[in-house]
């Protein structure tokens, strides 16, 4: 089988197998039309953004580009706020305020956008392919979808996942190996933190329990990773880092430079700065708070307490205080543009090409 | 390059490029003869053996095959023995002694023979392949095995790890990837439980900073994960869980059917075995005694300590108390004979051929 004519290109209408995950907050209009005029799938990070602006986002998309892209919804419930676990985390977020000049803001917004809402506004805009992180909508919204003729993309880290994905009327599913940057999908583990699968055993064990295709997230750099992906069964990859540091994402050059420093060892799965577990650089954030782990407040409102801390270490260039989202494989990235690095993604998986027919037997 | 005419292949003057794990307890004489009279390197694990055992199993093996074949050792200290600790964790392991009706030993030997001396045992044997887990073994050692024409292979969990094995002279470095079944190798990090690199992430960096070939480890159970690993730039390939399971090796009935009833989220990483890191499956002895896991005797005391508990636990059979070594994809295993193994995946290999040329431009 031609690694670009997979059930994964003819279901996303797309050149190449190759997936830009939706990272909200970096994920430009620019990148996402970029990727897709190169014959690949950009996808707009969306979760963080309101309906309005999500329909504001994908006619900007649609300006750059008339070729298929996606956009990408985390499926969460609003937390339930519990002030005095919050109180205590913004006493422990104080000493970073001050460093940054920032004041603990009076009211926080705990505002979380409706995912049906969010779901109308991209299917109304006319995109055809969404993608879910962290698990699966309701069955109105999946048959929401089915009706509007739109792609489904699921996110799984086990194959358990996998299957209930499948299940719920997906079309494809991306397996997370346990390399990946950013947040963790995982939905159905009795320990989000402790479960981690390696992509290496995450992809042929799913593609044997499930029949939709299987793409591969997690330390995919370039064309060895593609082609290891794709022996494994994956039909399709799905790069984050590797986007990240293209000269259409919104990284500040900050985080790029930390990206391409890091080696094997840098990354951690941490709940510090989202509630949730996500792959990150360590770094002084991380270090400094590490006893907290498992008493941090719930997804979103960590996200929340914690933005304008990132936000402003971010514009100040501050990596200590950055939520620096990063797989395990970034320093393997190149700083290109999303059209130059997929175009040596592609020179990369054509010659790679180990001959595995033995060579004392021809037959 | 073909993939069984690689620098592996000559160095270790064996067909494919297929390692057989050095398993210390159930790599016997049958399945490390077997592997390598099918082509590929068949590994003694030895650590926990005399230099006389060692001499022993060696002569047994030869007289099975004329084929190279390596041996296994660890390279650790003995470990100071640290009283109220030790009665601690007899306490604790009391209740499955009781439930064995086994009694506490009255003395607990802790011997634990000298490096030196295993290793002279293999070169006067005359064997020419040598493998080290948990590290570097003296100057000394290296030297002698260099004058004795000894092909050194060691083992890495990081990349740092990979350059120090190199910088020490060795001739082949193991990339062992989280996935993988039993110890993990790690000697070098500051939290040895805490850094965990997916193969798929380690392979790619590690060979881009090595020059010595370099062998996968960890998830390499069929021909998918075999090409999977020469993709990423491996040389060669090292199976532990897939051996486990042919009928050659030592593991009792019980436990391969253990690991045939995994799935990808069974194993954790454990000390509670032996006092280092180890991927197992998760069973009542390792839920029961979780929270002692930061307070688990050292290596090799621990493992002591456990041995009466283990081997009655694999005589009776009893899954719950037996230190089930294994890897992440072990549910991917097949009930063969050795040689009808390596067959099998000589020709997956073979098949596993996704086209990597662009289907829509014919250069």
């Amino acid at each position: 089988m031609m690694w670009n004519q997979t059930g994964v290109t003819q279901l996303l209408g797309i050149t190449y197998p190759i997936v830009q995950a939706g990272m909200a907050g970096v994920s430009s209009p620019s990148i996402v039309a970029e990727v897709s005029n190169a014959g690949c799938l950009g996808t707009l990070g969306a979760s963080y953004m309101s309906p309005q602006d999500i329909t504001s986002a994908i006619k900007d998309i649609q300006a750059l580009t008339d070729k298929p892209f996606a956009v990408n919804l985390f499926v969460t419930q609003r937390a339930i706020v519990f002030s005095p676990e919050l109180q205590k985390m913004q006493t422990e977020l104080a000493p970073f305020r001050i460093e940054l000049e920032l004041t603990e803001p009076d009211a926080i917004d705990f505002e979380w956008y409706d995912l049906t809402q969010q779901v109308q506004a991209v299917v109304d805009a006319g995109v055809k392919i969404i993608s879910f992180t962290f698990g699966i909508p309701s069955a109105d919204i999946v048959t929401m979808l089915h009706e509007a003729g739109v792609t489904i993309i699921g996110t799984a880290t086990t194959v358990k996942e996998a299957v209930m994905i499948e299940d719920a009327g997906f079309h494809i599913v991306v397996a997370q190996g346990m390399e990946a940057g950013g947040h963790r999908a995982s939905f159905a583990s009795e320990d989000e933190l402790a479960v981690q699968v390696g992509l290496m055993s995450l992809v042929p064990q799913m593609v044997d329990q499930v029949g939709v295709p299987v793409i591969a997230a997690g330390g995919i750099m370039d064309g060895r990773s593609i082609v290891a992906a794709l022996a494994l069964g994956a039909q399709g990859v799905q790069l984050g880092s590797a986007f990240l540091l293209t000269d259409e994402s919104s990284a500040v050059e900050a985080y790029k430079k930390a990206l391409l420093d890091t080696n094997d060892e840098s990354t951690i799965v941490t709940k510090l700065f989202s509630g949730k577990p996500a792959r990150v650089i360590a770094n002084r954030f991380t270090k400094v708070l590490h006893s907290l782990e498992d008493n941090v407040p719930a997804f979103p409102l960590q996200n929340t307490l914690t933005s304008d801390i990132r936000k402003m270490a971010a514009v100040v260039g501050d990596t200590d205080l950055m939520s620096l989202y990063a797989g395990q494989s970034s320093c393997l990235g190149r700083e290109l543009s999303a059209r130059e690095l997929i175009d040596t993604l592609v020179s990369e998986v054509a010659t790679n090409q180990f001959q595995y027919h033995d060579a004392s037997d021809q037959n």
